[in-house]
């Protein structure tokens, strides 16, 4: 099983950024971790993070993998484009988010991708992305 | 560590109700395997199931659990009663649906609770208790 | 065939309550009238009344009867747990209010429990579980 | 006793259209059902349909029957003119759907006549018209 | 000078319906008073009234009066036809009504025609349509 | 009988602000006309302005006149406290509008305090005065 | 192959009304223009307009056109009445408008026929239509 | 004079939930002091407190008191089975809340009690009760 | 301790507007009951009454009281100037009203004030002022 | 005469994505065909196809085209940046879509692109494209 | 040059109200740096403050400066009343808020006057009146 | 001291584009001129352009500037994504306009940036730019 992690906009200032919010470690910490997390599973897994909401589309698109864990950053609220790209593939997609996006500003309460995809979890810091891959390997 | 599974009103009719949505075990079945999974874990639990909104209240206001997991079906879109309850313990709480919430009829999208929550892992069939557990276990 | 005629909360108090609206016979009153009614029909009538909202859902799930007339009261405006006890169930259910809803406060004016009902009778007072019950036997 | 079962615009169609919704009666043959449950009781029958809102209004403001059976067809979300020429007579008018028009589209969940109509009844196919009847009978 | 005097849907009844709302004189009878307050400026009338909303349209894109005094009754709040053929003439339409319609229901606050007329005259009961005729001959 | 004309904000820019809206007539010029036809009419007039809402709501308390004729301009479109002023006394208030407000912004289409005065007059530039005088004495 | 091309309330102003919007060519001077086209391309042509909805819907029932272009002109936006009987036929229905709805008032942003024609086609002047008959002919 | 204090749902929690709030005092202490400030007015006091919002219904529909105290908790903000069955008694009930709920979350400004309840208190942490005992004494 | 008591637009209205609302004692019938209310509680009170928003205010900013009661009238509904005032100063304010605004008029169901008073007292006649008073008295 | 063919996000997946709604042919397929269409009009092509938003801007500023069709895909519904691309340059530019989006999901009613394009095409599959192509031809 | 520097309600509070969101100086240290920055470049400055509404518009109608410098404070939010004082004359009026609104409370978002305003200039504190004051000097 | 001048999509139109809003200087003579000011004042300047939203998210990511004036164009209106960005550095962020955007369409005047820039600066044309870079030198 090979499991495609992709990052949206902003993720890459992961342990940047509001740390009170998202924590002290970096994106490829983060990476790390589910990596090894995966391959204790037998999974193999591949990274991607793009500031470009048209890339995230074309990994969508042209991923192989056999699901797509993906947390769209700031696209999640206004990016149809992106919930056309996964509605167009069959690969299913778990939607994660570090922080409980519930407990935040008004228009993070909503997602326009959460409806063509296959789950959702968020609130667990970096563990969103572990239980997301947990999802796929139980 | 102790968990309590808190199901809310209908759920006791799971694995009879509506099987395309939710399949054909019955909430007993879940608890069962989420047992099986937690023990195997070395964690501890108790479950509760109740049609009546006050009662969940009432098991959150008491509970001596380390976490709870809480579905509270149709109570989700309006009980702010469930979220004060949640809101006025220290017990972290995870949201968990077993269908995927933003797929299906609009009210559905809206949860009273998610604010209150730690987290929230919804989509995944039973397999949203189980990562719910883990998200207390990892 | 048998029917429950199920009440919601405060329908304990018509005959007694806002007397203008709802007229001065209580439901006992009422309910030995729609009995009446049945048993000249040959069918089979069982009453429910309840003000509280999750044995309401109980009642709809446990029932054995081939129809079921059901007036939530308030519940009628906000109670998706009703919703989903209904749903959950095959048994068709028939949704009355005495008043006519529609000329009383705006927030009467919505039921979140009619597009899972079979259909809606409502305006007629006492009239109305008569109607929904001929609506079975027709 | 004299009623005026009263048809708006496309219900000249039933029969013929969306056939799922309405079944394969045509309104004649549903009139003629409805005289007959009429003559049986010992009241009078009337029919008038079209597809002409002002012509509706002119039926309503004429019309010496003792009650008005009204299904407005798509005239029911949008027709004010409708709806003051109810309020404008003595006559009790009751409202009638064939299907249940709360499980249809989001803009036939609202109606502008309601409120100025005696009462409901929905969702009964043709015997929503028969149960109508009814209401002025007993 | 020659002005139309235009009355829609349901105002037939003036003088019958709802007299605690328009007074007890027919349309008739308020037509004479107008005529005679225009003769008596050396204006000469006519009068239309249809409960149809597309004739109303036909006389107003057909008439060769001066101006127009338009009490549309319900149709001021959704007749998009009748706004479109006012618009389509050069004849100056004043909208008039006999009740003050921002002292009634909601859905009579919202008029569809105001931006496309003259100007507008509500609330003095049959004066209101004299106000209106003196508009066009101060 | 004694007609009270009071303006509010701003309209002593009548004439001076967007003559293409108001023509070029100073408030005085319209108050001299308005005082001729009331005078032609055996009426006596009171004229009164201000920008201050305050004290356009203590002239309507105070007032002794038989009539009110208000153009309360801005304040219209927000003032409940002029809305209450005119709730709290016995005196009749006409609402007037020189231009057509309902052709003009958003915001204009809404007046708070319609639903309290006696009728409304509007879109006839200097007329809608004259024509609200005459609504007092016809 | 036969056309029915229907045009709904004022369109019969076309060439009169509004010139800025729609050009100086009549409704007649269009339709001949129609016909030419598709006589060269071997199709025959009905040509209805009325100022009445409840005519155009009967039009829409009754039509045995292979196809029918439809400007329903202000209907467009609140005629349920006209999307039923849309609904209620086989006969592949396409929209047109001359103007770019779109780019005038509000109101005319919303078209409650859309979602039951099989297309649109807007903003092209007269060529609206004879792209709506091409649809019908490549 | 006899006075009923009602706490709703979450209530029995107080001193021990969100101190910051409500203080630290338990419900069982405000209650004494409520009591010993009514006996010191020659009044008495029956208390009670439900998670469950039927209970609450059933004791205002069966009080003997002569004035009702309620702080419904977070049903305040959805329970129109509570707003109903206030209205269905002739006992005055009085709203009340500690905390200042317009200075809390979006959901506490609205209260579906308020208008069916003789007035309101609230803000003043225990002197809310106090208060309202208050107002049936003086 | 020191009191003032601010009333604002139309307050001085009292006991002449709308009596069957606010009965039919004077403004100052009630300061003084308020005055001798204070007085025996041993405490000072002043009094304030406007028309004019920008005076309360500056009232407010000046004032060098312990409290203020303030029923801001009209004001309430949209003096976001208010709510500045009594956010700028560190004197507590409570807001009451005498009748039970969320039983009257839409827009009065929404105080822009609230959310920076201390507290708030509505729906006891002339007895709102007493209990205001008494908050900061016990 | 030459003419811009652009596609936007996600629609190079034409032919893969959704086949049930677009149907089979790739977007090569359709490009060609429009190619021959073209030529045989004695028109030019050019296509052009994106994931990004930005690049679409991009080609619609520095096209030298007489004429652009514009499929803008899921970004037709927020890409406010097209719009301005659209509105900022010469160029007449056709809105097309292949499906009927007013049949699909709410959020594709709206179209922030139509305000600034002169026409739209939707609904015709793959012919949408040569209706638009005519559109210039014509 | 000649600058008008015009502060609306509670801007007299400046350096005593909310400190931490406006610093400490008090509105007269402001109009003092504010005086020199203009003497500096050759400009003349006049300043005015008022918590009355009307005098705002007042002082905006009779001013004879070739720039107005306003912050209306609080009133920013809904005085239509000034919007119109701005509107009906030719200097040209520049916005200023010291604080950055957008960061505050939901309704101060929302500027009433900034559509008939030259430009705006918020959130650099004191700064904003001299960047404004500088955009008539360069 | 530097400052990064950063432009959005479309920019690199201005001078080109609706020249009766934006002037006819390219953004390149803009930027000369702000360079000029800048050096006078002894600050440093880079400037960057790009249509592709998340190049500019990664310019601000990526920023060794002291302060950023960011003219984000139309994705000032729903870029979440740019918010993100801004809200993620610590680097002062100034959001500019050269039109006043609330004067132009609804869409404009709402930004999702302003609430975590530190300012705002609008509707002075290239001078915008120029106070804007005043405000992080005086």
């Amino acid at each position: 099983m090979k499991l495609l992690i992709l990052n949206g906009v902003n993720l890459n200032m992961t342990g940047v950024r509001e740390k009170s919010v998202y924590g002290s470690e970096t994106l490829d910490d983060i990476n790390r971790e589910i990596e090894a997390f995966c391959k204790a599973r037998g999974a193999e897994c591949e990274f991607f993070q793009s500031n470009l909401e048209g890339e995230l589309c074309t990994q969508i698109q042209q991923s192989d993998a056999d699901g797509i864990i993906l947390n769209a950053g700031a696209f999640t609220h206004y990016s149809y484009a992106l919930r056309d790209a996964i509605a167009s593939v069959k690969t299913p997609v778990v939607e994660v988010h570090m922080s409980n996006v519930h407990a935040r500003e008004e228009f993070r309460h909503k997602s326009v991708i959460s409806e063509v995809c296959k789950g959702t979890v968020l609130g667990f810091g970096k563990k969103s992305y572990i239980l997301a891959a947990e999802s796929f390997l139980i």
